[in-house]
């Protein structure tokens, strides 16, 4: 779970299947077949819950936002980017080039953590 | 999904089994047996993500805060508090009265919305 700043602006939530999240728990290399999905909403300031605490108190999750994007594991079809491949949904619809080759760029500078950012959250 | 400000300060989920799911798709008052749960993090800035991105980008789900919170709908058992028994665990133990206390004056502020604050994040 997390808050993006910047141009993201949003409140996101990362799963993984079960190979993911198995190795996410045994602090394992994520092994080919894991796949990692990010959904994100607008964070947007709370009317009822500031109102009902009498200050500033919450941000919650508006409207969808941002797409859904997956990583999946295969060291093999994937190997040129590292082992994962990256998908970004708008609305269902596969994301063009443009936004994808703006994937691994970022994902590169952590090749330390396997690509991924998200830590499992205990 | 939310960030809490304030003295909370922290990323939340909140999650429903089935009745409480079924009811907040449907748009249809919570019934008897309906459980939400809210579980939270420290809300840490990521040294990882804002390094990678080169500003400061991140803010991600750090350490589990503020215990976890249950909110039962039992109409019977908790008519006096509308209809919601309410439970709050700090590392598995039950809080004591004083913390179980503060529960009802804040929730009570928002009959209208059946004593709930989180919306469904579609």
């Amino acid at each position: 779970m997390a808050r993006e700043e910047g141009k993201l602006d949003d409140i996101r939530a990362v799963l993984g299947n079960d190979e993911a999240i198995e190795a996410y728990r045994e602090g394992k290399p994520f092994p080919d077949g894991a796949i990692i999905a990010r959904i994100a909403w607008s964070c947007d300031s709370s009317e009822t819950n500031n109102k009902a605490f009498g200050r500033p108190q919450s941000f919650v999750a508006g409207t969808p936002k941002n797409g859904v994007q997956f990583m999946v594991k295969d060291s093999r079809k994937y190997a040129s980017t590292g082992g994962w491949g990256y998908a970004h949904f708008d609305d269902g619809k596969p994301a063009d080039d443009m936004v994808m080759n703006a994937c691994f760029p970022c994902h590169r500078a952590i090749k330390d953590r396997d690509y991924v950012f998200t830590d499992y959250a205990r």
